[in-house]
């Protein structure tokens, strides 16, 4: 990129800036930081990780596949349940051919099925292509339905709880508390879509492994951007009684759970406020995926230097705010992968917040008068 | 300011966004803040002022009028010498009219004479059109002319050393030092025009009163920088011999420096590098004034909400870096204005210089774009 093409896009600038002066190699800590450690990286709004910074912890000690299943038996979980592992995700929708956002189907089922269900499916090759079960529900689940885990992981990151702890957002005497605690419990199969949180976030790997792949607040012109129209799984009625069926392409289903039907795309519809008619609900997501970075770009998703790392049982990772990532996930020896994340609220003072909103209006400026141009 | 309005402006939709998430009030402590507590206003890049923080330093215990003189006598020291107080400041040019950026003329010259010399035309309403002398070296004066008072500083704000030794910048067991430790000698004739540093800035009041008018980062496009003509004072020959001459008005210059000569604005050359000719030196500079906010404005000027701070002896100021200041100074009983500032270096990594830098080429891009809409 010459000077002159940096000067006449301020967007591609800003990136290639910032590429600059920063580094896509994560920072790695081999212990714990301190709270003021920590907050010069708030400050900085980047990412680090904690290698064997939680492997002390009970959950890191004891949670075995045996374990969990043992523990927790026949207690009713919520499962996400998906045809390829596409969870909250981009989809090619089956019928229509177009890009739409896909929301799980939501299944309550006994907790030691589901975890047979995961690593069977992960151990067996010709199960690869039957649906796909995630344990995700990401409202705090691990202080509510999986409580009785609760007790094997610490309340609160003390590091953050320490430095978030700002007498200027809560009371003087307030301490910053975990917004959420959540557990992911799933296998290989399950992906999460490249997206951000309005949260600091903490994650801990416990079994397994996590890919991730992040890219700063700014590079939002890269990811490609889209009001997708919505729709959610929703379980059809069984066509056997048996509970087998036909994959896809023929390959038999060997093994799958008693008689339940497929699982079928259906569009969300909402009533407009203003004519009373039905419309499509839709909702605003990255497109652009980073490990396919010819599909889907904009003209500044090359310019992107995504920060790759992968968590290893007893790492912790330091997600800043406003971060988009990407998370895939590989498997224990038993089938299983595992990790418990905190949420803090973030601070929407200082620049930061409102940077970002300006990078999106300024895209979008450049979006619509791009058209403009194309239709004159 | 509608939304629609908002929408289409990204520019102004920024400084509100900024201006309903942030307060312009500046925070109060009323202790020094601990390392971390620092870096959270780092974090937010937010100033804060310390009431009576440096209270019981030695300097603002002991730095009298009559002490200073006493204590560097005639030692040299460099002045900064304009004929309105306006070093370093956009200034209409007498002869073309034109609005330049005027250096001032330094001049070596015994201490004790300086500072009578800024005591008395404090105290001598007839002596307000006389040229006015600020010591405002800014160039590591403290540790350098001035040496022989440096210990009546610490040498450093500990709170900044602390949270700004970070390993991440410098190596692992060094410390962040000041870059430069300035000391600010004037009377309330000098002012400080509106501009912005590459540091983070402790400014601690010693005698007298500093008013401080600030504005972030972002409010670039409220400031109207332009590329000024830059000049700098020059002292002519003496017209007579008796150190007396008419003011600009008919007022008499009752009081001057021995026979010296008129100042007058010379305005700057270098050769071209490419064609080898004379021309003009310039440098970006802000033009508009918040304390006159109808002149020199831009669309965006009315939206700014400059934070306002006066600092009495003994508080200390935390001006994060980038963050535009214009300055104006009262004077102790005494007739002098005595301060002392800090400043670290900033740290480039992180979202802050690119996000800035972005406004700025967004800001430019517009105003081309405007220029040639107008030209067609
Ligand atoms: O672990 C995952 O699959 C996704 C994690 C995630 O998106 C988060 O912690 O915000
Ligand atoms: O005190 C003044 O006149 C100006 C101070 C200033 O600009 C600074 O500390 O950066």
């Amino acid at each position: 990129m010459t000077d002159e093409q940096r000067d006449h896009d301020p967007i591609a600038d800003l990136i290639v800036t910032y590429n600059e002066l920063n580094t896509s190699f994560i920072e790695e800590l081999h212990e714990e930081p301190s709270a003021l450690e920590f907050m010069r990286f708030v400050a900085r709004n980047t990412p680090f990780v904690v290698r064997g910074g939680a492997a002390n912890w009970k959950a890191t000690q004891t949670w075995t596949a045996e374990f969990l299943s043992n523990f927790l038996g026949d207690e009713i979980v919520n499962v996400a349940v998906t045809p390829f592992g596409n969870a909250d995700a981009p989809t090619i929708h089956p019928q229509t051919g177009s890009l739409v956002f896909a929301k799980p189907h939501e299944e309550d089922q006994p907790f030691s099925d589901f975890l047979t269900y995961v690593i069977h499916q992960e151990k067996t090759q010709g199960l690869r292509k039957s649906e796909v079960r995630y344990a995700q529900t990401q409202n705090d689940n691990l202080r509510q339905e999986y409580s009785s885990l609760y007790s094997a992981v610490p309340p609160t990151i003390p590091w953050a709880r320490i430095a978030l702890s700002d007498p200027h957002r809560l009371g003087p005497d307030e301490e910053a508390q975990p917004e959420a605690i959540n557990l992911w419990i799933g296998n290989s199969l399950s992906t999460t879509a490249l997206h951000k949180d309005n949260y600091e976030n903490v994650y801990v790997q416990i079994r397994g492994r996590k890919h991730f792949v992040l890219l700063p607040p700014h590079c939002l012109p890269c990811v490609n951007e889209r009001e997708l129209k919505s729709g959610g799984y929703v379980r059809q009625q069984p066509v056997t009684t048996e509970g087998e069926g036909e994959g896809k392409d023929g390959e038999k289903e060997e093994w799958a759970w008693g008689g339940k039907g497929k699982l079928e795309l259906v569009m969300e519809k909402e009533k407009d406020e203003e004519t009373g008619e039905e419309k499509e609900v839709t909702v605003p997501f990255a497109i652009w995926d980073p490990d396919k970075p010819e599909e889907n770009a904009t003209k500044y998703s090359k310019l992107a230097e995504p920060m790759r790392v992968t968590l290893e049982e007893g790492d912790m990772l330091y997600l800043p705010a406003m971060w988009y990532h990407k998370v895939s996930q590989s498997c224990s020896q038993e089938g299983i992968c595992v990790a418990v994340n905190y949420w803090y609220d973030m601070d929407f003072t200082g620049p930061l917040f409102p940077f970002t909103s300006f990078v999106r209006a300024v895209n979008q400026q450049q979006q619509r008068e791009k058209k403009k141009k194309e239709e004159s």
